[in-house]
């Protein structure tokens, strides 16, 4: 029985660690990291080994790294090529956990945030279970971008009484302005916000939270949207990549 | 200009306490809790005490707790209850500050689960602020019970490129069933789910999460509500109180 951990690393910061997340990394034998291509790689790879050092006494643990399979983004084929990525991540999970994992040992999968919002490592462990991948797992919550953000703008989530709604670019795209109260929206990066402009709403927006490049603005959606947006173009030209979360709310 | 800091504790375990929410607390020289009336109060109290201690340098932070004005629960008068008890709150908020903290010191407000999710700090002290109370405050983010639930039941609180609804029970009973992807309901203690019992949606639920005494059941709605609804009347009479978090998810 192999015997892994899902470990919530936070947004950004050695901070957000819990104390549950440090002791878990020092003791497992080995954290597996699902490394995602393209613009961000070498920045966000830095970012995790500094974390790992801050916590973790050198040498008593390895840190195995693996390329994630790209999703593809094909409208036409969207459920069948979601179901292909799936498979090829838990081929590449599948490995990690065969190959670089001795009998006896112990693993922790590092990942951003919070494994329980917009990530697929616990889907995935699922899925090799199903297959008869002899494997148990433990998930440690983390602090995710949703909560950097309210903290940072010190702002709640919602009133009293209220709901808040999480949600992509893409569907917020397929929203009426009018239904939305709190509304936050993750892994957006194309300024979904732009279409919503001209309605009433207040913008809470961040972008690498946790990090020493956070930036943050906030006002009347009408009034800043703008200013978000060419934020948004500036550091993607400056830092190559993007990574943005926001509020939307009725005022 | 008085220094203070709202700190989320996490949902119950002191595994939960961020590294930052840790220096925090070791570096302020009192921490305020505004303590609810009611039973769970005394047991509360306890493990708030012993996560202090687990943190904190015996004698080195003074504990200043203050009893939470009680919600008045008038459904005719809503608005205006809601008006008079934020202002109530205020009033035991400022006093704490003004009264029990020296001039120079730092403060922090220790609050349950994440300050961004259902609770009222960050509100009051903008409101004071509003009303002229020389004051500045930074937000530490906790783990919420949100995520402590979807933690130990090990499941995602949403699929690749679905939303997520967070509510109340209120909220809950007018919301229609057939819209519901992914809704979590916290601070409901009344079961509120029973009336969707019949509608085809799993639910993942929890009550006293983090602590010793957790409790956990999943599985489709339609086979669960009834162990549930029994479970919670069980626990309540046993403790005398209950904190129930759930995810109800179309399968």
């Amino acid at each position: 029985m192999r015997k892994l951990f899902v470990v919530g690393m936070g947004a950004g910061s050695v901070g957000h660690l819990t104390l549950d997340a440090v002791d878990t990394l020092r003791a497992v034998d080995v954290v597996f990291v699902l490394e995602k291509a393209g613009a961000g790689k070498d920045e966000l790879g830095r970012l995790r080994r500094e974390l790992l050092e801050r916590v973790v006494p050198e040498g008593t643990v390895r840190l195995e790294v693996a390329p994630s399979p790209e999703r593809t983004i094909d409208e036409a084929a969207y459920g069948a090529g979601i179901e292909d990525w799936r498979r090829s991540r838990a081929a590449v999970v599948e490995e990690l956990i065969v190959e670089r994992m001795a009998e006896g040992e112990a693993g922790a999968f590092l990942v951003w945030g919070d494994p329980c919002l917009y990530d697929g490592t616990i889907q995935i462990l699922e899925d090799l279970q199903g297959r008869g991948l002899d494997l148990a797992f433990e998930v440690v919550p983390g602090i995710s971008s949703v909560q950097a953000l309210t903290a940072r703008h010190r702002v709640t989530l919602n009133r009293i009484g209220e709901s808040v709604t999480i949600t992509t670019a893409r569907q917020l795209a397929a929203t009426a302005p009018g239904t939305i109260t709190n509304s936050v929206v993750m892994l957006d990066g194309r300024a979904a916000f732009k279409k919503l402009a001209e309605s009433d709403l207040d913008i809470y927006w961040g972008a690498y939270l946790g990090t020493a490049d956070e930036v943050l603005v906030a006002g009347p959606l009408r009034e800043c949207a703008r200013e978000i947006e060419q934020l948004i173009e500036r550091e993607r030209r400056r830092k190559g990549w993007i990574m943005d979360t926001y509020l939307l709310r009725r005022p």
